[in-house]
């Protein structure tokens, strides 16, 4: 086996583990690939839901036949009993030969314990093949596991100057159906699709992923310190057949509280901060329910608290070609930026033409 | 002399004929070659200042060798006496056999008339090679041709967010360094370059081509209704040495009149139209005075009224990778618009990465 062949049935196990994306919470979207004398014997990702893992699922496919193998997997084997064995245990009892991994596991029940369950039992152990590719498909996992909160990707779809409505408030269409779909495809692969108040109120979304004919859809998270937002909207509607969960604050009604609940909604009580949801506290709070990976659509308010307070980990941009003015309404509200050294800085990561827009995706500075 | 060995010298032609962009007006800039025998023996755009005309230069560098050649033209030789015979007396003369031209030329005294005389003549030609490029890269002069008015380029260089500079006036640098450098080499392929009195007041700059080691700056246009221009500044320092011509309405006092010819600068009257200067009235008399490519670098109210008014032909974004937020100054001023629909829109033509910025052309929809 060749670090060619290693590297090649890695990529597989990679292109495995990313369909699970927003699939798997809490736990990661991992796939494991099991070759023997060249063949490929198993496959498989984590299930929807996060079980049973890549590697129970793949090592199933493979059977007996698995005795001698190698197993590729993108995240080191777990080491913890949980409802079933952990998977370390699994390859070994399977015979698998050889295992090779992409990224660690920071969790503390494994941290290094998976790796030393295979060594011990003599299996050879190869570690960080294809980890960059493999950390940045799990950014959600690590980083809920690392920093107790989920991976947050902003996106920003504006005009040329940077508006995403008019002063009246229209905001459909600004970018093109190409643009559009992208995003919904960019819903599916996180966990949950959040927004602020603001906009739930003025464009009465439904923020599920449509027309990629996929069956799980992604929680639906509106930040409300009040809870004041409009019942009879498509949200309000749909929140016993979608997953809706509100994050409000100390202070809201009773009766509101009631009311939402009665609607099928989640609540999530979060901490308020100089008059408005501490985003730091709400996304604490989504990671302790289990998100790992957040797509963050607006408004400007809360993508501009996000921005300000260091916590977006990944920012896509679209640019639309028209013109709105500077009556619109901002890409991002105030920031207090006193110098313009101290603007929030991001990296560009890539830039494309997408339909009559332009897709560009960025990194924060830093990182 | 096959269609292809027809492109490739006309595409010759073409790239020589573009290093005179910025230089040639109130002519354009012609790039010619003549070839015999599949060797090129004269190669020349149009002067500095728009005379000699390329074929004239190129002819005199063939010499008795242009008997019998071809020559390609990017534009259909001139047909009319001036300070000099016309071109296309001058080809007939020095016995061209054959002549290829790209673009035809509608100046109402040429307009088919240069094309007339060579056949007349027993020439052969040949039109439209290449005509797209050709009437891209001549875009200016068939402009004032057709239009009495430069064509103009409207540049926006923003932070993430639309903004071109921070609530208390700070803008150096939202871009970075390769965007800085494009910009000037932008500049120096227009004839000039406009901005509005805010920009001349907020930023004090210098307008002029630096580090590219030009010998022929643009004229600096500023707009400024009232004159009422700090004349102490870069602008006013420069203007005996780099031309500076400031648009002004009727109501400019006399003092201020003469105060900024004193200094060196040409002024430019024109009509306001709802408080403010009329952006076609300035162009009018921008394209009366000969230029015939304006390169605006806002600010936002500028770019703004020109957008409305249908007056900008190409659009460069640049996007960097910075978040200024809504306290600062917007790339568009208000542009009063009722519904979305009513939104000017602009066709993405390219977007690439340039340095830590993102760098779009666009052109108006419809065009």
């Amino acid at each position: 086996m060749t670090a060619q062949d290693d590297r090649r049935h890695m990529a597989a196990a990679l292109a495995l583990g990313a369909r699970g994306q927003g699939r798997c919470w809490p736990n990661p979207a991992v796939g494991c690939v099991i070759v023997r004398d060249g063949r490929v014997i198993g496959r498989a990702r984590t299930a929807d839901g996060g079980r049973p893992h890549a590697e129970m699922r793949a090592l199933a496919m493979a059977g007996p036949a698995a005795r001698g193998a190698t197993a590729y997997v993108t995240l080191e084997p777990c080491a913890h009993h949980g409802a079933t064995p952990p998977c370390a245990e699994s390859l070994v009892a399977a015979g698998i030969a050889r295992v090779v991994i992409a990224a660690a596991d920071p969790d503390p029940r494994v941290a290094g314990r998976g790796v030393a369950i295979l060594r011990a039992a003599g299996i050879a152990v190869m570690e960080g093949v294809l980890a960059d590719r493999a950390e940045r498909d799990l950014a959600g996992f690590l980083s809920r596991t690392t920093r107790g909160r989920p991976a947050v990707t902003l996106k920003l779809a504006a005009s040329l100057d940077g508006r995403i409505a008019t002063a009246t408030g229209e905001s459909r269409w600004i970018t093109g159906p190409e643009a559009r779909r992208a995003v919904h495809a960019m819903r599916a692969r996180h966990d949950a699709v959040m927004v602020g108040a603001g906009t739930a109120r003025a464009d009465d979304p439904m923020l599920d992923v449509r027309g990629l004919g996929i069956d799980r859809q992604p929680v639906r998270v509106v930040l409300s310190r009040h809870l004041d937002l409009p019942g009879g909207g498509r949200l309000g509607h749909s929140a016993r057949d979608l997953p809706l969960w509100l994050c409000h604050g100390p202070t809201a009604a009773a009766d509101l509280r009631t009311a939402w609940q009665g609607r099928g909604a989640i609540l999530v009580p979060c901490e308020v901060e100089g008059g408005q949801l501490d985003p730091a506290s709400v996304l604490a709070a989504l990671g302790a329910r289990g998100l790992t990976a957040v797509f963050c659509e607006g408004g400007g308010a809360l993508a501009a608290s996000l921005i300000c307070a260091g916590l977006v980990d990944r920012l896509v941009t679209f640019q639309a070609g028209l013109a709105i003015g500077a009556e619109g309404t901002p890409a991002l509200a105030a920031m207090g930026l006193g110098r313009l050294a101290e603007a929030p800085r991001f990296v560009l990561e890539e830039v494309r033409p997408l339909g009559p827009d332009t897709l560009a995706t960025w990194r924060p500075a830093g990182t």
